[in-house]
């Protein structure tokens, strides 16, 4: 069913496959200019677009396609705003990763529902 | 303006004084039954109401009353599901204490803001 619960875990979907093949063009069309991403890794906050994209860049560096598997997610959405949280399956092809918590809140433009917020995190302590 | 985008930042402002005075009812009653906590400590998720307020009984026994300042947070709110994201300083009281990065996803049940999904860090690295 066409529901904007399952519109918003095709974008995640679409975003998590981008992310697997390095695509970057993919992953930019599925974010809005101002997003705000909370990382795994300094600085604290990482705000617009091209410093988002950036951030992919030195992932993709560092380890290649590799991992990257949504899992558990609950998605709550309306008519044009949404969230949704679950745990995301990280690292480098032929290794089992290590799991990181992610939120992202997503709006819709139009037709699209675009992410505006991503929170990924590993637990300190 | 009574906007959505305010009334959520009215529920925030509610549940941050209720932490600072350690209120757990009050806390309790801004939540869902069924939300879902990412904390900064383990474990990786807390599931539940009940769980989720014996993490603040854990964080009250450790530091009482203190520091707990939401700012900078952006509010992306439609008619029934927002969300919302920022920094948050937390401490004991006369300390400075330090700043987590928080995400907060609400539901509007009948004509209030419920907080059904949290998720606090601190970046690794």
């Amino acid at each position: 069913m066409e529901t904007d619960e399952n519109r918003v875990r095709a974008a995640l979907d679409v975003w998590a496959e981008a992310v697997r093949r390095a695509d970057v063009d993919a992953v930019a069309a599925l974010h809005t200019p101002g997003v705000v991403l909370f990382d795994v890794v300094p600085p604290m906050t990482v705000t617009g677009l091209d410093a988002y994209l950036e951030q992919w860049r030195l992932f993709w560096d560092a380890q290649g396609e590799g991992v990257f598997d949504l899992s558990g997610l609950t998605v709550v959405a309306g008519p044009d705003v949404a969230f949704a949280y679950g745990l995301l399956r990280v690292g480098a092809a032929g290794t089992e990763g290590f799991e990181v918590r992610l939120t992202v809140g997503l709006r819709r433009v139009e037709e699209r529902w675009l992410v505006v917020h991503e929170h990924h995190s590993v637990p300190a302590g």
